[in-house]
């Protein structure tokens, strides 16, 4: 089975598919921006989001939203699981048959959230990211960034209820961030640094000429 | 969190309490063994089951069990989550309480049912294990053996619904016999390999009396 999905991943890695990630601290508009990413970028899109995706995915979001108790090493676990069935199920197969695919976080999320929020061991959620994933990462990643007090003050003045994680401290969105922000800087060439505090127009800009010109680049490569 | 765990399990590792854990294949009269077991050994026994034992482990269990399509690393994962979940809420104290555990099933299983059967990498599994139980293993462990066929005829002969697991074929349950002879040849001293033809008392007296002997080992050390 792990060999089945290597070959996959092997077999994905020369596809004409696209995989782009959308990342962000809560009320960074990352939702808008994903459905006016997938409208420019045309037909062949699919749009998804993690933790979920899947059915069995969606099931395992259930619980991780709306449980309180839940120890670090489980949270990180049940990620993990949502997204191995995510990547199998859905994101390897719409890669191999060439559509581009648009994700609404991604391993990175898990860095964030589980690594910097958390405190779990970086190295360890490095190890469990690439168990589940199988090695795939994204061919580009764009993080919405934002300072978590305008991301939470965003939230709660939008109709939507708050999630078990919106309900957490300034603190601990602002490890978030700090998170997203090392990844940033870990790996500048696959992850866009955006300012999620410029117009919404704009932020469309950038994103969708990024992503049009390294389709086109893996296209004529 | 995690190095809350780790020292967690450095108090373990020095409690007054107990950690038994019985293995087999399907069939093998574990429920009933672990319930005379438990009547033999007293008051302070906490009787619980894997994958569950918690509300939230329960909940992945259920997943788990229903769920006809799930990649093996999906599985894994899963496993893992409800692992870490029951370790830290149920097992973990309740052995800092000096209490005698007794679980149905334990890491081996995931050794033989996601290495062996499902032929998940056994480092893998290993490493897993390792991040999902904090490093705490058994003290000792039953292994109640059987040739699958055999296991698969009593659970048919019985009232009891089929699992998704107790639906797949022969030759998979063989494999989950074979893992799990692997590991009681890998650690003979934890794992008591136990003929599950032999009838119920003689296996009640064999376990009861192993038990007895190692935790008054363990309070006279």
């Amino acid at each position: 089975m792990i060999l089945r999905l290597q070959r996959d991943i092997i077999k994905a890695m020369k596809h004409k598919g696209f995989f782009i990630t959308l990342e962000g601290v809560e009320g960074a508009g990352k939702t808008t921006q994903i459905q006016r990413l997938a409208d420019a970028l045309g037909d062949a899109v699919l749009v998804t989001r993690e933790p979920g995706g899947t059915p069995l995915s969606e099931q395992i979001r259930d619980i991780f939203l709306t449980t309180a108790a839940m120890s670090a090493t489980t949270e990180l676990m049940l990620i993990a699981a949502a997204r191995a069935q995510h990547v199998t199920e859905l994101i390897l197969p719409a890669l191999n048959a060439g559509q581009i695919v648009i994700c609404d976080r991604f391993s990175d999320a898990t860095v964030a959230y589980q690594g910097y929020r958390k405190g779990i061991d970086l190295k360890l959620i490095e190890q469990v990211n690439h168990i589940a994933t199988g090695g795939l990462t994204p061919d580009v990643t764009f993080l919405l960034d934002l300072p978590p007090d305008i991301g939470l003050q965003r939230k709660r003045d939008s109709d939507e209820p708050l999630t078990r994680l919106e309900h957490e401290n300034l603190a601990s969105h602002k490890k978030v961030r700090e998170g997203y922000l090392a990844v940033a800087e870990a790996e500048p060439q696959r992850v866009q640094l955006i300012d999620a505090q410029l117009d919404a127009d704009t932020i469309h800009n950038l994103i969708t000429t990024e992503s049009k010109k390294r389709i086109q680049l893996l296209q004529t490569s």
